[in-house]
């Protein structure tokens, strides 16, 4: 079973970036981590900060992976290309956020994506990528 | 380690009502399932279609459990009180809906609760309900 | 044939309470002549000011009764879990409410339960509850 | 007692249109049969595409007919001229919709002609126009 | 010198509808006053309830006529139409509210007319038509 | 009979002031015509940019003078304080607007003032003025 | 193969209305080109300003022609009647507009008819009918 | 005289939740001292999450106290229902709120039920019974 | 202990203005009373329709006296600068309306000042002064 | 004669992405018809996900060709930036979508770039971007 | 080259006001500094509270002095008056505010005076006058 | 000391695109101007038509460099993005327009980025870019 996880725009500077929102560990750690966790399991990486790239490598795997799990980042407030994106392919798709979006700025209270994705995590911490990647294994069961 | 589920109003028809959004299982034989594959919890389990008895449960609980996983049904759009409840007591909530909410009806796509609460899971069927103790014993270490 | 009257919040009080909008009309009169125009149906009739009770009496009643004649006062304009439990239950629902609501204050001109209901009668004062239960006759055929 | 039946734009063609909306059955027909059922009472019918001869219409009978049952179709949710035409007469009128409007699109949920009405009946199908003569006769008495 | 005065919809009623805000005086012993009052100018008069039938007179006779006080009632708020009828023409017009539309409901504090007009006067009474016929007078020298 | 022009805030400019909208003739200039045509009455004049002096004024004159005309200018569309000393006073106020605010900017299309003055005229040039006091000798008859 | 244009209000003063915006040239004299240009189509035309003229010719055309080419003018943006008629009936319809209504003012960017027609074409100027009929023809396909 | 303090939900944790909005006191403790300030007066006082249980003791106290002290909690921004008590019934209803909610969260600065009442007393502390307590006291004089 | 009132426009015509909004007593003569209810008080009273006075007001009272009681009259619902003053001193400011605004227009039910203000008592009549006075002693304690 | 057709985000995926919207057919299939359709024109294709490249490509093309068709797929409800680039260059462009977009999801319904564009075809199939030639290359006569 | 700083409400309070928010410098004391690295220029100052008393200023500055910065306080976010005086003058004028008023509250983001003026500075601290200044000494070269 | 000037989309144009709004010079040439006035500084230039470039930009210099001048062009008004970008490194951001935005387009008025920027310059021309530098190197004193 293949499953990537995508992040979206500034995700690269998790660890760096605002600690008091996103926390202060590096997404690189975290991976080694979770490939740990789920052994059986190929977990991707890729990471972008311009969104026809994030499109580009959804429609490259949207039609042979298992599972895809996406932070887009401050895109997922604005773009209705990424939403197209994740409607257009085969592979099933949990959204996640770091922090709890539902309690910051209004503008970023509603994500765009959310409709067309299976489902949504958020505010769980980066322990938010590995319940999308359990809930993706349980429901391709 | 002590959790409570609290389902609320119209979740005491989980495979009855609308199968095609709820799916056709009822929540008792989840929770066995959940409680063996969580066998060093408590976990309690309580359902009310009253707003002011899910607040009453809360208040109960709110300063002695470990973590609160909250399915305030229909209250979930409308309720400040609840809200309320959440950010009065101790214990952390974690919000979850069995269907995406974001792809319904307009003004279900709106959580009072969730800004509240330190995390939310939706669309992940009944499966997000296990999750949501994962991320609770997560957090709590 | 068994069909339910179900009187939300505030309408216990019907006869005493603004009769200039309301009529000053005891329902309990009312019902008694319901009844003799319709002497081959069985008509209950239920009250609550809370609206999880009231939930509770469709849950009760939604399996098995042919029909329902719904009140839901001031939870009208508020209650998606009442909606819900419209949705969720097999009994056709008939909104009435005794004054023309579209008429009146801003926040009174929508319900948020009409559309799970199968019809709305609406500002034909007591007598709505009889046209109600003639329509439910009716589609019964 | 004498009691009109307008219906506005596209009505003409009920039974030929959207039947798994408004049905397949034209209003000809149900006409006959409402005629049948209140022998007593003399039953015009008048249906127009045109807004302005609808409130023509309007006022030849507004000063002497003892009710009026509109279903004004696509104008109820446009027309403040027809609203004005209800308010400038002396005969009461009643509003029907034969489907559940605010079960439909948003621009559909709203009639501007129901604040000036005596009451709305709406989802009932055909049937609605039959318990609207009920409640004017009623309220006649 | 010709104008001409366009009455919409129910003004055909002035008199007997609503006196408590219209007044209770018909249009046509008030025109007779008008015509006194300008001995001068050719003052014609066309009332319809048919929005398109306005904007037929509107066509006839705005490339030859002086000036036109339009009162278009209901459509006043409504018209796209009428409001291109009047951007169309080449004659001015001044549209005549005889109530203060400003002190009344939401959707009649605006007309869709205004901005097409050379001017609006309302709230005066009928005397606002007077007012209208002088302002384009003056206008016109 | 004494009637009382005010004008609010930069109507001192007018002559000078954006010509394009407002004309190139200075008030005083008009005044003086103005009181040539209605040799019978007492026209005062008052100017201010303050919005509160402006209420001083109205307050002074508002109990003995037999007729306001009311061009507020830019405090038009804010001043609930104007509104509230045109609705505290006995003197009927006819609000006027030189240029047509409905066909201008968005904010300038609603005045604050319309709903507590008797009427108002607009986009009739300085010649809304003249009507104004016309309308005001009228409705004192 | 028939098909019929429809035009709505004022589209009768094309060639003298406002020519900044919709050119200088009459329809009629583009009807014959456009006859020319398709030989093989029966193409009538129909205007009126009467929205519920409009709504009787596309009755009477509906479930006989092959298409439709519909600019209906102001009422594009007011008429939900309309809109019921095009849903109504079984030859697909396409809207055009001359000018292009998304560039004009906010009111006339949104179209009640778009979505129930087959597509729209807006902005080609009076070229927008050829393009509509090939359209029509290719579709028939 | 006889008033009853009637406090809705989360309001029997104050003293234990977010004190630094309500302060550390409990209710309880401050009950007595009011007691004592008015020893002429017969407080009662009643808590309830329920929102129709809010509704049932208002029911049974206002028909024959003379006054109700009114913090409606969480429910102030939702509840239809307990503004229609309110207005149901025939003893006045002062408004209190411990905070100043107009200085919070976005749904928190409108309450449904402030129209139906006497008067609000706000931000004031838990001294806002007291002072609520006073402008009743006046209002019997 | 000094403590100021101070009023805004329109206020000097209490007991004048709409008596039956506001009530027939001047203020000067509810102010001697006031005077003998706290012997132990310095009671200043200042009114003025100009904003911009009320700020100057407030900033020379803001830094030496111990609490302003506010009514700013239309100005509260449009007065951004006043919301500044109240901000930028360091004297508790209570905001206090004499009717109960949130019964009125739509436009009078929100106040700009209310946020910067310690608390808000509105709809108890003059009395409302009283009872700030007394929170204002209160809270100083 | 050159023209170019600019696609946008997830077009690419033509004939693989929900057939049921956007037809199951291959956009370089239909680009060689066209090619065929109009040997007289220079007709090239580009195709990208990422927005500034878009805008790259128009800027590049933008001075020298006679005519664009652009279908910015998702881009065309968010992109201010394309807007700008229309705007910037000399070039007419055409916006096609191939899709109804007015009778879809409620963002979708509103293109940014319209405005900026010299028409719109919307609704037309793949059809619509030879109707977009054919109108460049009258419009260029 | 004459220019002048005019300062609306409460700036008066600078260096007492809010130090958090507009720093702890007394305007007076910056002033100086100003004129020393401006020797060239004549650099006039006015304060008020009094929107109209600004609006006076202005025009008596508005066809004589080169430039002024305006820093209009809390009447940048209400005062259309102040808007139509910049408008009314020939002088260009810049607008600054102290602090970053898009990163405060909702109300505070929108100026009514920025598009008639030259440009905005904003957040650059006190220093944003001096930025003005040179901005205007550039543009009249 | 070194800073960077940043260029979002279309600003490669200037000179050639729109120059009755971004007037005719290339920016080239005035950044030549702009290093020759500030001698002592070290000025980089990055232009780039595609958001994630902007933001990788942004990373690679928000750590090092004394600060940025951003015109984030179109994407300015829609990018979470780059607002996040600005949010997450050290470097200040002064934002710059060099057209008055506030007196464009209404999708124009509203900046995303404004709030996590340190100021805003806007409508100053080209010397917008050279007062920002200004500014940042007196915030840096």
């Amino acid at each position: 079973m293949k499953v990537i996880i995508i992040n979206g725009p500034n995700l690269n500077l998790l660890g760096v970036r605002q600690p008091e929102i996103y926390g202060n560990r590096r997404f690189e750690d975290y991976l080694r981590e979770l490939r740990v966790a789920f052994p059986e399991l190929q977990i991707d990486y890729y990471q972008s900060n311009v969104e026809g790239e994030i499109i580009n490598k959804m429609h490259e795997v949207g039609f042979s992976y298992d599972g895809i799990v996406l932070n887009a980042g401050g895109y997922s407030h604005t773009s209705v290309a990424i939403h197209d994106a994740i409607a257009s392919i085969k592979t099933p798709v949990v959204e996640v956020h770091i922090s709890n979006i539902y309690a910051r700025e209004e503008y970023r209270r509603h994500s765009l994506l959310s409709d067309a994705c299976m489902g949504v995590i958020c505010g769980m911490g980066l322990e938010g990528y590995r319940l999308a990647i359990e809930g993706l294994v349980q429901a391709s069961k």
